[in-house]
């Protein structure tokens, strides 16, 4: 059975290593085309007369921003639009001021402003809200203001930073409209991977379960392949944190309207990656306890069994929550687990007096009820 | 006592941000500095007669690769530095031939070859081993390869490439000078958190005895703060990573040599994210058995003790392996840390029958024993 078991799942990673092949290949494909597309301002010489060198950009701008995901791509562009803008603006009025004083005085001028904004945009480029979300656009924001005050020195900079915008407005729309061919949305992704949580730690549970009722009986030692995936879902945060980051830039599709609310999936993943340590901890717990249990089992087996019960209980009611989610309706079943888990949870309080473990589940209760709380 | 220490938490908090903040200031400043230096090459005559409209890939070469850690910029640098003469190179190489053909086939050559070096990589970006390392390497190989190969339609390729490698060479060195007058390391910033994590896993422990023992002896709730920390460790994995990445580009310097063995840092950071996991499954189980802590002090005083004199004597160790971390030199006390933790698991298995708790705490000791081995 356990074997049967293992050799599904390493089918299941299998294809889903040759599915995320096969999207990096599509991703591949679109960067390359929407490449071709704007090497064409080149190639094509009425477009190169209207261009010119300024093209340049607009190949800049596909390489930098075409991420593997549409929100990443508009993200991404948003931040290199509206850094080129707000710099572009700035080192206008910065140059034509500088070209009023001229001699000497002109130069000191750029370098002071120079110094002025590497310096301030950097020390916001470190705090923390817009280091989250709008890093990229204020770097842009530095290099654009940079080089249109610096050339401002030796040429016209209105014509460059109108062309230069231009360009780069052409780039930025190559990539939208080829990375929404087959878009890669990271909502779909954030919703998924919360969903698969659900079942991966509802699958952790019942595999302890079954590993510790084997041993109980058979007195083997298997291997605990079952809480690699625990331990994995406790590295997930910072994935999940800049997957709803590129969430929030995406616009209305599928079954996601606008602001969506991306924070309850953040909140959801903290409950889940505590409850996550509390199986890792309970898993430990009979690991280490094997001989013991042998001999709680024949003694106290009534109890036991009372535990295993809530124990796929807890799981049962993972699972639902997991398939309510996926199916994006209210959890139909909310009484229905509510009224589960307490009768579980009076079954505990029970037990609770022979069995030390059985808190330990108690605490796993705990975090689901506010988990219910919070869907 | 428990007030005081809050508040010299709070102060050291303070201090911290504070600290945080001037190395900020101090990061900005150095970004201000080095961008005025390259855009001396376009402010003074003789410079730009030299470089000329390039000089704008020294000011861009700055803002991009100008880190806050001198590992991350030095990196950076040598990313863009290889990506640059290998895209340049190849770049140089199929403009030349499809300067070669002429005509219609030679802009047809132009695409093909834009296409493939955009799909190929792309593909090898998205690939996890030089996703981690080298991605913005392989961006800027692709950038330099599509600039060089787009702009060899209608112009000479080889000046254009030797230019802008020689401006983005001056933009590198302008970085690395500037960043090693008042350096970051990446090293030592990993090499610091990894010791406080030993002492707050510590501080937590002893914390939770502390407070477990207040409660116990005045039947007052207590919030919990210590439990706080271990969660931050938990999710420390992908800070940890990147800071090891940064950490392995750094040059010889202070303590720590050419080929440290980083690697080392990451399996002892897992070890302890394991152990915290332990940690919070203890701190949460005291918490919800406060009333059967209290009939059991009375029923089993003396096993209770032993567990308070074996989780103090794990902080200890604890403490003891981080300060000889600090001090860099070989843990001294190993062998009677051994000592002491079998010892401590000696007197533990003697109380596993009666407390399950202990159970834990035994998880926690092999634990430590297992970082024992490994430093």
């Amino acid at each position: 059975n356990i074997s049967k078991l293992k050799k599904k799942k390493e089918n299941k990673t299998q294809q889903s290593e040759r599915e995320h092949d096969t999207r990096n290949m599509i991703h591949s494909i679109k960067v390359g085309i929407s490449l071709v597309l704007v090497s064409l301002l080149y190639l094509l010489n009425p477009l190169f007369e209207q261009v010119g060198e300024n093209a340049m950009w607009a190949i800049i701008t596909v390489i930098v921003i075409f991420e593997f995901s549409a929100g990443a791509t508009l993200g991404k562009g948003f931040n290199r639009g509206l850094g080129t803008i707000v710099g572009g603006g700035l080192g206008c009025l910065a140059a034509s001021f500088a070209q009023n004083i001229g001699g000497v005085g002109k130069s000191i001028m750029v370098a002071i402003s120079v110094y002025i904004c590497g310096s301030v945009g950097t020390y916001f480029r470190l705090a923390p809200r817009i280091k989250q979300r709008y890093e990229y656009g204020v770097m842009i924001f530095m290099l654009t203001f940079n080089l249109i005050v610096v050339s401002g020195v030796r040429e016209k900079v209105w014509d460059i930073a109108r062309q230069r915008l231009l360009t780069i407005l052409m780039g930025y729309i190559v990539c939208i409209c080829v990375s929404f061919l087959f878009p890669f949305w990271d909502s779909d992704e954030l919703h998924h991977s919360t969903v698969l949580t659900f079942h991966h730690l509802a699958d952790t549970i019942q595999g302890c379960l079954e590993e510790y009722a084997t041993v109980v009986s058979e007195n083997k030692s298997q291997p605990n392949y079952s809480l690699t995936v625990c331990k994995s879902v406790l590295n997930s945060k910072s994935k999940e944190e800049s997957l709803a980051n590129f969430a929030r830039w995406e616009p209305w599709h599928g079954k996601f309207g606008f602001c969506y609310p991306w924070e309850k999936y953040l909140k959801i993943g903290n409950v889940l990656r505590e409850l996550a340590t509390i199986i890792l901890a309970v898993g430990h717990c009979l690991q280490a306890s094997k001989q013991d249990m042998a001999s709680l089992r024949e003694s106290h087996s009534a109890q036991l069994e009372t535990c295993e019960a809530i124990g796929s209980r807890v799981a049962w009611a993972l699972r639902e929550l997991g398939d309510s989610m996926n199916l994006m309706r209210k959890c139909e079943g909310k009484g229905t687990i509510l009224a589960k888990l307490k009768a579980a949870r009076a079954g505990l309080s029970f037990v609770i007096s022979t069995s030390k473990i059985a808190k330990l589940e108690n605490g796993q209760v705990l975090a689901i009820a506010s988990l219910v709380f919070l869907l």
